[in-house]
């Protein structure tokens, strides 16, 4: 009677009959002679329209009352998510994340698992019920309500397998699984069977949505293998593991791409100690993520600043950035919003040569002019103009026989 | 520095706006230097949506479940309303009915308050907060999350200001108070300042809406004087409290009617012991509330057993008493779906004669058929046609001059 965590996205509960549809997936698990735990998310937009309700009370809402407000949107779906069940004869009691025992830090709208007390699902389950929890979200020792910020329910499934020592976390979403490339791009993208934590967290970081990398690091911190997998249909998805076999690894696994690139270069920056310091400091402090950074090789001690930060951040990093600039003394300051980015990951990658080579000479042959290159030992990624993205994904798609090699 | 409990009824609080608008009343209080505890229902209709949403998933909702449900609709207000105070530059702070230390037993729908345990409360008004409590919710002792059923948020409110030694409790609703006829049958009806605690029992029992029952019982036993008010006006409402003078109470405060009235007859009946038993305890178990029993004289052995039931329980009513009448021997079993109610309500009735003299007589000029009569020490209930209720309405307004003595 293994013990298994379930997790199902708000695209898989987004109305009733999508929810009985979940219900009936549930219960073959439960058939199947599994005791299992299910994380859900909100139902569809629901999370979208309370913060929208939120911005109509409030032009700046507070962080402690925003999350209060946000976690009632996992706890409507797995209440209704335990009646659908209930209503075909199985039993199932809902939790709130603070009644599953999820204690966080209290870093409101992105809170940090601190520790799990799973004494009330353990409970639950030796009374034979299926437990639904709330995702998202968790409570802080002074019994305030929190929620996890982004990947915050996969987090939460993640953490509950850790917590339970369940054999497996099976992630329901609305794709097939991680793919060797978008679908909707390169028509003869294959799905994986399996991905190593390591290759999945860098293409949940330079691209693939379909899992946010926290949770994935999670899983490898914990060994708990995560199944994603489509809530839809019975394909049978893909496993992220750390026992991906030698063979498979020894390739490029997955190309990612990323649209959502904004590109900032400070022109002229006097190369002296301090320069980078002095302008990524603000920036973090500012909340924006700064992705890729570039120095090109100071000439007379003169020397080009060139970083990447989601489209979103561009204009506030602007804000940010140009006073500095002149105060430094640099010649000017220029955005672009219009850059894009494409990645070759795969474990297979490292201490092998050659694969920077022919993702660079692919490119040239398609006439793509590269902006900007980052790497890790097992990820390629070049800043490119975004128009090109498209036909440099498939172009990579081929040049590493991706489709052929699986 | 007093300290004041108010309570914001759902249509207060139905869109962004009417937040708004609340938030900036409980300003005011705070501004004239009270501490302010607000208790807040669900906005507008959300609680009849998160119902029928439940009966979307599932045709008999698990009761559980849909408590914990239709809480999050309490809780949904109230951090709206703790944001909107925040914006406006008020310290406040939301909490769910747990959190407020609401302790229910465990009658999931109808719980029933136990104890408050008001440490968190008092420890954030010390911090100078404005505390919003979810109203209509709890926690049992095993903290499963409960709702209070019909006045919840009202019971919540009362309690809270028992709990917490307040000197006031604020009721704000859509109508300006309490009224000694519904103003929308008898233009000339009076608000009144003030009323007892016993008529305001009788007339939320016998049809008045403005406040539930259990909520005013509440008040009574712990002597908190309740204030209904409106939330939209600056009508100072009605006091409902316990010592209203001699002189206020020498007479008819108030007419109150209901159409919600359905009349179920068991025509003869064999009169004997335990005959009124069989057919009560049945209806108790199936959850229906009967009103108004009356027994004619028995005749040569045989009676008639008149009740009166909501409108909503006739049909289901009928059900339970047709086995039970064939099985006693009666003769038939006769429903009407067309009876209203009304009574003369106030203490000065006690120990005084002429009231239902008067009453019967006004209503007889007025060829009122009278069906049924109902009475306790300070309120008579004729039960008549339902076409005829609001001409007796405002007959009976005359008669006892209400408009004129207030």
């Amino acid at each position: 009677m293994a013990l298994i965590v379930q997790k199902y996205g708000g695209s898989s509960v987004a109305d009733a009959e999508k929810i009985r549809n979940v219900a009936r997936r549930i219960a073959q698990a439960k058939d199947r002679g599994d005791r299992v735990v299910v994380v859900v998310s909100a139902m569809g937009k629901t999370t979208d329209e309370l913060i929208a309700l939120a911005y109509q009370v409030s032009e700046t809402p507070h962080s402690r009352e925003l999350d209060v407000l946000l976690s009632t949107g996992e706890v409507v779906s797995s209440t209704l998510l335990a009646m659908a069940l209930h209503s075909m004869g199985y039993p199932a009691i809902s939790l709130t994340g603070a009644q599953a025992g999820i204690r966080t830090d209290s870093a409101y709208s992105r809170a940090r698992i601190l520790q799990i007390e799973p004494a009330r699902v353990i409970s639950e389950l030796k009374k034979g019920n299926i437990v639904i929890v709330a995702g998202f979200q968790g409570m802080t020792e002074d019994m305030d309500i929190t929620t996890l910020g982004r990947g915050g329910s996969d987090t939460t499934a993640v953490a509950l397998a850790a917590a339970l020592g369940a054999g497996v976390c099976q992630i329901y979403t609305d794709v097939e699984g991680v793919y060797s490339a978008d679908p909707r791009i390169v028509s003869e993208a294959k799905r994986l069977d399996e991905i190593h934590y390591e290759e999945m967290l860098e293409l949940a970081t330079y691209g693939a949505k379909v899992m946010h990398p926290r949770a994935v690091e999670l899983g490898e911190l914990f060994h708990i293998p995560i199944l994603v997998a489509s809530s839809f249909t019975d394909s049978p998805g893909t496993l992220i593991h750390g026992g991906v076999s030698m063979e498979v690894r020894n390739k490029v696994r997955s190309i990612a791409h990323n649209l959502n690139v904004g590109k900032i270069t400070v022109v002229g920056v006097p190369d002296r100690p301090g320069i980078a310091a002095s302008i990524f400091v603000p920036l973090a402090k500012a909340g924006i993520s700064v992705d890729t950074i570039v120095q090109n090789a100071s000439i007379q001690g003169i020397t080009d600043l060139t970083f990447t930060v989601a489209k979103g951040d561009l204009a506030r990093s602007m804000e940010v950035v140009k006073p500095i600039a002149a105060s430094i003394g640099a010649k000017e300051c220029v955005s672009d919003d219009k850059q894009g980015a494409v990645s070759i990951i795969g474990t297979g990658m490292q201490n092998t040569p050659g694969f920077a080579a022919r993702m660079f000479s692919t490119l040239s042959e398609h006439k793509v002019n590269i902006q900007l290159i980052t790497t890790s030992e097992i990820r390629i990624t070049c800043i490119i103009d975004a128009a090109q993205v498209k036909e440099a994904v498939r172009a990579l798609h081929r040049a590493f026989e991706i489709e052929e090699e699986q």
